[in-house]
């Protein structure tokens, strides 16, 4: 196993930071690590804001869901699928685009969390930490004008980023087999793997919480995708002049 | 600039391979490095399928758009976005997935982006390269029955990898500041960055083409998006039975 493969093996999310702050360089490095990563056909339709200012923090903390390390990071990075950039090229070439497909949607999607990947494995090479925010989807549209994004730009999610005041374990995966196949696709492994994986997650979180939380995997997604999760999310794209013809 | 950072940065895509074929430690490696990317509360809503099988290979190279090296990689995993597992594990409670809102597809989306990019950093560390498939979204009703796919599960992209037999140059990005916003979001500077980029591209070209290609970042996108792209996108995902509402 060499180093990289260690680094990447060894991910844990960090949500305790210490105060110091990322330098230029530190930050540099980061968002030109995440430019490097694949972007379909070169549209690189995705951009990065780096928030630094407290108020602003504090405000998307609240925003994500009460999650307070989003306002105790030095950094936290909002990315975004960016289809206005594209746009802007197309005008400047007097051509109207063609942005109402999923197509571009799913494109601009993935772009934003390549580039994300990017970052934070080179933020952790640097000796840093982080944690992905989803929670920033719980109210999309205040994010959205708080980093004042024009129309055509949707915040994914975030990340919070900066020196570990924590050493948590690493959390388990299912077995490999549970996620790959090969040649086809097999589902009649999962029971087997989500009874297997579900003893893992269970010793796993009774040591996490010494002995206080008990529950599994299937229970967690089960309880999870009983109700509607941010059921406004087709509506709020829809506002920020997404389509999905 | 540590190796890590000096890896990511020194990405190419590689359409080229040796006949080398790749050990099971090392894909091994790559599927456990994948599995290691963040997954958005631990749904883990993704699947990898590697096909090694010459016919299969040959016929997805057809499907993607007679991308030839497809069918001559020894190895191409499909990334697919995937919420049949998680709907396996609320059978096994008992439990009705809420699997059709935008949301789950979205989680499941970026999470076969995050594991995809992990698992190229760490076939890069070993001396590998490789290339994304988005062509695979070109016949994705006919990539899902090749492979075998359930409902609720998509081929977002394909991934080449093997030894790389060919050493192209790094393509240049847009500069940082094209991507990158400080706490919010500038599209002031588009026209500038746009138009710097495109002098770049315009070189880089002509470079990699010895003068036979003349043409500029905002020229491609204005043709790309100046038609649909993949326009049954939407229509083969509700097939497969994701909903966006």
């Amino acid at each position: 196993m060499n180093e990289v493969i260690r680094l990447l093996q060894n991910h844990r999310s960090i949500r305790k930071f210490t105060e110091q702050k990322l330098s230029e360089e530190q930050i540099e490095a980061i968002i030109k690590s995440a430019q490097m990563a694949s972007t379909s056909s070169n549209v690189q339709a995705y951009s990065i804001i780096g928030v630094t200012d407290p108020q602003m923090k504090k405000e998307l903390a609240h925003l994500a869901g009460d999650q307070k390390y989003v306002e105790e990071c030095p950094i936290f990075f909002v990315f975004c699928a960016d289809l206005h950039r594209i746009q802007t090229a197309c005008r400047m070439r007097e051509q109207e685009m063609m942005y109402q497909l999923m197509e571009p949607f799913i494109v601009s999607t993935v772009d934003a969390a390549l580039a994300a990947q990017n970052a934070i494995v080179a933020a952790e090479s640097m000796g840093l930490g982080g944690v992905y925010i989803g929670g920033i989807r719980n109210h999309p549209g205040a994010v959205s004008e708080l980093l004042q994004l024009p129309p055509l730009v949707y915040p994914v999610f975030g990340m919070c980023i900066g020196y570990p005041a924590q050493d948590p374990l690493v959390r388990p995966r299912m077995r490999m087999e549970a996620i790959y196949h090969e040649n086809t696709y097999d589902p009649g492994k999962y029971e087997k793997e989500i009874e297997h994986y579900d003893e893992v997650m269970k010793e796993y979180y009774i040591k996490r919480s010494n002995g206080k939380m008990q529950t599994t995997w299937s229970e967690q997604m089960a309880e999870r995708f009983s109700k509607p999760v941010r059921a406004h999310m087709r509506k709020f794209l829809e506002e920020r002049g997404f389509r999905f013809d």
